[in-house]
């Protein structure tokens, strides 16, 4: 039910090759490709067109070589990182890239142009219909100067997994992940400045039904766009380390910080259910939770914790993936345990993937003192997390996702009672070893495929 | 959890009572009032600010009265009523009313102006988390050349329940059924010409979050709009009459109408889940379906029967509610049966209360050579349905909303098997008798208090 390439492009990270104009650290190479419109034209892959309407023809494909270019004439002033703006998260950068889509033509040529308002006909699907997907991903200053995304074909490829679900077009990612590169070259040179090593800017991929017909009916009319933010660094208030940069100033604050407070759902609310699209980035997974979530604020925790079902299966964390670090009962083993994907109620978070694969790389075997670490991606249930910590076997909570990256929690409030994990230096290791693991990947301290540098526009 | 309305508001219909600007039929007033401006300042009423952020204090209520009208120097040529620009569903009338709201300020001052594109940030709150509602009603022109709605004020208590669960601001429903009238009395008269009794146009009340910020919260900024728009006659294509205008032209067409053609929903795909939002009129419980309403159109259906949990309870048909008439197994006596509201994951629809009362009120007796009619709101599940047909006790089987009005069903494909009601005049006896006393209602054949007349604006 529009969902079929799920399987097909669940673990399809390695198989979509990096652009010829963009440089894999992994790769070793230190000349500098440029990003202009003729290497994106030299680097343009013609491919057929896909049409999720079922129709077929000569529709044209997205394709990020036909990209035109109007730069703007007022740039604005760049706000300090981590200021008022980014925590107001209003401030956009100087430019958007946007594609437009009919079900007679296909895809138009994508825009770069100055950020501005869109004009949408107030009986267009978006508004009514929630036709509407979107992605979250950075955009890092790393430690040698560089910029990266981090495991961008990822987000690519979920975006289409999205845009199927909810009665989008199809596009080939590699265009799209052409499109966030180019608008990343364009504005992360003035935006990230060099000498700002551990900075970010937010990248935020949206498509939306433009058809302004009034109909229950999917869109004929679609627009994707590709917008940057200032964002705050959510890192920093919490207890595990900050991105190296800012690690003087996190640790700082990290005496002070809580953690992540959550609360457990109510019985009354649910975020997702099988056979729904829990795990799409649709925006009828989000609105809906929003009364929640402010809820869950006025009481003075940070985030939900979305349980399910008879059993109160945990399932994410706010917007993020939930992990625990639990000793198993009978084995006495250390599992990292997440909730499974199979009955796509969850998110299949890019942070969420990196976190297994490192652990199921780095620390499955016992190593530098730190006991060896079962992963496992199963239902884990309220019952076994409270039986657990009343045993002393729950060692960590964390969430995992990009906008709050691996945030270690510190108190789940379920139904009158809490349960407190212990912020420190002796606790959390697990989680801060991770963190540490992938944001030496995203700021380039480490060479990792993972981390794909975006060589800049020079103005 | 946001919802606490909800069994308040239920039957709250009878509660709000009509502004004095506006004239129900059943109260016998013949004297035409005036909608201007100036009328509505007097019809204005003050009452506490609602916000449901949480916030109060002296935020500006929603206020009909403060409206201002800018009108349009090039008005639309009128499209003929159920022509090609209704089926299109994109041709809106000359005028539209929105109302800004923030949370500062509260409600800013509604403006009737020309129909036009809203100009929207690309990190708009609406665009990416679904934070919308909205409403549909119609407007019908009457046999005695009058205009009315039908149980509006249903629809706009609707509204801000769904708005609630939405996470969008609260406002009074009394003073959005002023802004609805006011509209339908400046467009409707042209639109609606007095000689084309039984033309209808459809009411597209809508609110969506425009808070720029990109953060997964409460929208910060709302904006309120009314639209009208051209819209099919659906009830010609299907077998049972039409409104009492079209009945010449609908009977002929009724003879090659198979009725609507519903298939059930695969195991995969669920609509709503108890917990979840269902019972609101939020773009979420739409766009999320456009797949499946697409296959089923793909496969010669019209809409898709919606089935719910391990025993196929039936809970919607498309975007519509559903019903059965069904002899009893044990008792032999008639029931009318359809979804019960109370787990919140079917619609609350105004039709569906409509058809409820008048089976309430005027079927439970033997009458007319009909056999009386018990009511009941129970799931009911495909087995008993597909026992029933084989029985040769399942006698009707209809849809029930404002688009389809009520739409007789002729098939229901069910995992390969077809459940198939005849179509013709000895068949959906008491789907018909229903649909002739709403339309009569609607199109002032009969004067009753759910039928509210528009006074027209001179221009």
């Amino acid at each position: 039910m529009g969902v079929d390439k799920f399987t097909k492009l669940l673990d399809d990270d390695r198989s979509i090759m990096a652009p010829a104009f963009i440089t894999p650290v992994s790769s070793g190479t230190t000349t500098p490709t440029t990003t202009t419109a003729s290497k994106l034209t030299e680097a343009g892959i013609k491919h057929s067109s896909h049409n999720s309407n079922g129709e077929t023809g000569d529709l044209a494909p997205l394709d990020a070589s036909l990209m035109t270019r109007a730069l703007t004439k007022s740039p604005k002033a760049v706000p300090e990182f981590d200021g008022p703006e980014a925590k107001a998260q209003k401030t956009m950068t100087d430019h958007m890239v946007t594609v437009s889509w009919t079900v007679e033509h296909g895809w138009a040529a994508p825009e770069l142009k100055p950020y501005g308002p869109l004009s949408i006909m107030p009986s267009a699907s978006v508004l009514h219909y929630a036709t509407e997907c979107f992605e979250g991903l950075k955009l890092y200053r790393g430690y040698d100067g560089r910029l990266r995304l981090f495991r961008c074909s990822r987000n690519c490829a979920r975006m289409c997994r999205s845009a199927s679900r909810i009665a989008l077009p199809d596009f080939d990612p590699k265009e799209l992940e052409k499109l966030i590169i180019a608008l990343c070259a364009q504005d992360g040179p003035r935006w990230l400045p060099k000498d700002q090593a551990g900075c970010f800017l937010y990248i935020r991929p949206t498509m939306i039904g433009t058809d302004s017909a009034l109909g229950v009916q999917r869109p004929r009319e679609a627009l994707l766009y590709v917008i940057l933010s200032c964002f705050p660094d959510m890192s920093k208030s919490l207890a595990s380390p900050a991105p190296p940069a800012m690690q003087g100033q996190a640790n700082g604050a990290a005496k002070a910080s809580p953690g992540l407070r959550l609360i457990a759902s109510s019985e009354d609310t649910i975020r997702a259910w099988p056979g729904g699209f829990g795990y799409a980035k649709v925006g009828a997974n989000y609105g809906p939770s929003l009364v929640a979530q402010g809820e869950a604020k006025a009481k003075g925790f940070d985030q939900v914790l979305w349980l399910f079902g008879s059993d109160d299966y945990v399932t994410e964390a706010g917007a993020s993936n939930f992990f625990v670090v639990v000793r198993e009962k009978t084995s006495g083993k250390l599992q990292l345990i997440t909730a499974p994907l199979e009955e796509r109620m969850i998110l299949e978070g890019v942070t969420r993937a990196s976190v297994l694969d490192l652990a199921r790389e780095r620390l499955s075997k016992s190593e530098d003192g730190a006991e060896a670490l079962e992963v496992s991606e199963k239902r884990f249930t309220m019952k076994e997390m409270i039986e657990a910590h009343d045993e002393g076997r729950l060692l960590e909570a964390f969430a995992a996702g990009t906008a709050f990256f691996i945030a270690p929690v510190s108190i789940i409030h379920f139904r009158g009672k809490d349960i407190e994990l212990p912020m420190g230096d002796d606790n959390g290791v697990y989680a801060r070893r991770i963190k540490q693991w992938l944001s030496n990947i995203m700021y380039g301290k480490q060479e990792h495929e993972w981390g794909v540098v975006v060589e800049e526009k020079t103005q």
